[in-house]
């Protein structure tokens, strides 16, 4: 259990007694277990985990390392942090809320032992396991085949609807257990609108389709996009493909062990702005994906994150002109310590249908 | 805009100056605008909204009474909140983040201006608007027609993953927006575990087979629950089936406006024990459904609200025996000044198929 190793590490460093974690993604990444109302205490010796009836036999089953208990409500899970989490417990305060916080402390001396945190795993989740590249990889994988299912049937959609629908029904058939995020299909003009809704409108002839989709494989997030020319479109657009495409290259090619995540991104941030499309770059070049679709790094020019072998994250530059269209590029890849590893096996080449 | 009005009155009758809105879903019943990053302030005479250039053109578009600001982090929001908001500002404390809270009050004397409220806008919605009410009957008519087709078409599943891969397929195909949560189709002994994770495991024969699913339509929950019997299932399995089915009746019999949320669940709860199952009934009759799949009010025992007019609730008892399976059956109901509207037209009576 090298992942929890390193949480006890950093428990011990930060001189804490102990960390009570809360949220949905922290719970799984521990335990493997999900739930919606579930909850762990981390010490240096012991593992706790708490839920309700609703999941206790299920959890009692599967984590046999944990001491499982049962809650019926808060004041139990109250009583448990004060009789075994020690007087330096941490917790998420990026995840918890005012009031949930405030229950916790009411008719306790729970709030002088709290100790909140922001992203407190973050660092740690960053860095992928073995285990969880592999899952990663064959998400990734399955997220290839369903593009190129889409584009080998592209002509028996008529609505961006009707293609959302079929990427949701591959991911099932591929044994996803859905969409990673509401997947945007964005037919003409609607490319140029990066968080575009999917709608029920006729995907258009000589214009671009945008696809931006990604699946959830065992717990664990996909993310893709490649902007398609259906038909003959603008040469304007076609000159713009060849930069996204340049941009996203270019910005994979400089990944390794010890650059910045700042660099990344400028890295294909400057390179659009010399073709002179730099204000059409309206977002950062990538985010890290894991249990969450956005996960630590960001891969913006605000932050000054040094990449790690093992980090996974998407490079997708892209550039937006209302009223005429957009294209975005994104892979996933896989920090190494000299390269990058594309884990996307899609060509970037242009796909004309 | 009744619903604004209402909710004006509230923050008057607080002695606010304005209330600030930051979740999802408070955002969504006040403004119909639909965005991962966007916040509300409301003052009795103003309308603020904002949100970030993803959304801002969309927005401004279409928000013809809102004022709209376009924020770029969260120092932009803080000074907004400083000159618009006046000296009292309510805030969603059980929405809000211990560091988002953290982040707008320092360098600000926010603090000594926000109030926090737990669950502000919570009766206010409860009570749906006939608007509301005409979007839930028509998601609660289209979940009806999707478990009607699976029905006709039971024999050509073999896992309890086709099924839901259909559902969600049927949902696309209704126009609808996706599931309202993850639908659950368990097989045989998988029936008796109220939140079951749907897997590839084959349809059991002479066995139950329970569904329980919902869609989102125009931004609103369906939710629906019904147990079939596939080929012969014991006799006990049957008299169970009855008893969940006169239990649900009985508790929507005695729902109108002014009986309590405790009567209608202890109406099911009573009759369940009466037949000797009580043990096995083990979560709460039900809870309301608007943008949440769940919301207030719980139709809980340990809930005193009032049932008002207006109000959209699930009733779904249901009897859980390990190792044989279970039976739950849930509709949708509307409360009237003098009767419970079933919205949900599906039959209670046993499907065998």
């Amino acid at each position: 259990m090298e992942k929890i190793e390193k949480v006890i590490n950093k428990i011990r460093s930060e001189n804490l007694s102990s960390f009570f974690f809360s949220s949905y993604s922290n719970v799984f990444y521990l335990t493997g277990f999900s739930s919606t109302n579930a909850f762990v205490l981390l010490t240096e010796k012991k593992r706790y985990f708490f839920t309700d009836n609703r999941y206790y036999l299920g959890a009692k089953k599967k984590l046999k390392d944990w001491e499982v208990f049962l809650i019926e409500g808060l004041n139990d899970l109250k009583e448990k942090l004060i009789s075994l989490g020690g007087n330096r417990i941490g917790f998420e305060k990026d995840k918890t809320t005012i009031s949930f916080y405030e229950n916790l402390i009411t008719n306790s001396d729970l709030d002088k032992k709290l100790i909140g945190y922001d992203g407190f795993l973050d660092e740690i989740r960053a860095i992928k396991t073995e285990e969880e590249i592999n899952i990663i990889k064959k998400a990734v994988e399955k997220t290839d085949d369903i593009f190129k299912y889409i584009v080998n049937n592209i002509n028996s959609f008529s609505t961006e609807l009707d293609v959302r629908r079929e990427i949701v029904n591959q991911i099932f058939l591929k044994n996803g257990e859905g969409e990673s995020f509401p997947a945007i299909v964005a037919s003409g003009e609607n490319s140029a609108i990066p968080h575009y809704q999917t709608s029920d409108i006729e995907i258009k002839k000589d214009a671009p389709l945008l696809i931006d989709m990604g699946m959830k494989y065992k717990g664990y997030c996909s993310d893709f996009t490649r902007t398609v020319f259906i038909g003959s479109v603008p040469q304007k657009l076609k000159d713009i493909y060849e930069i996204v495409k340049e941009a996203n290259i270019e910005a994979t090619n400089i990944v390794k062990e010890g650059i910045t995540a700042r660099e990344v991104d400028l890295k294909a941030r400057e390179l659009i702005k010399r073709y002179g499309y730099g204000d059409y770059f309206i977002h950062s070049t990538g985010h890290g994906i894991g249990i969450d679709i956005h996960e630590f790094p960001r891969i913006s020019y605000k932050s000054d994150t040094v990449l790690k072998e093992g980090m996974i994250f998407t490079i997708e530059p892209g550039i937006y002109i209302k009223g005429l269209g957009g294209v975005r590029l994104e892979n996933v890849v896989l920090c190494k310590k000299n390269k990058a590893e594309v884990l996307t096996k899609t060509s970037l080449d242009l796909i004309e249908v």
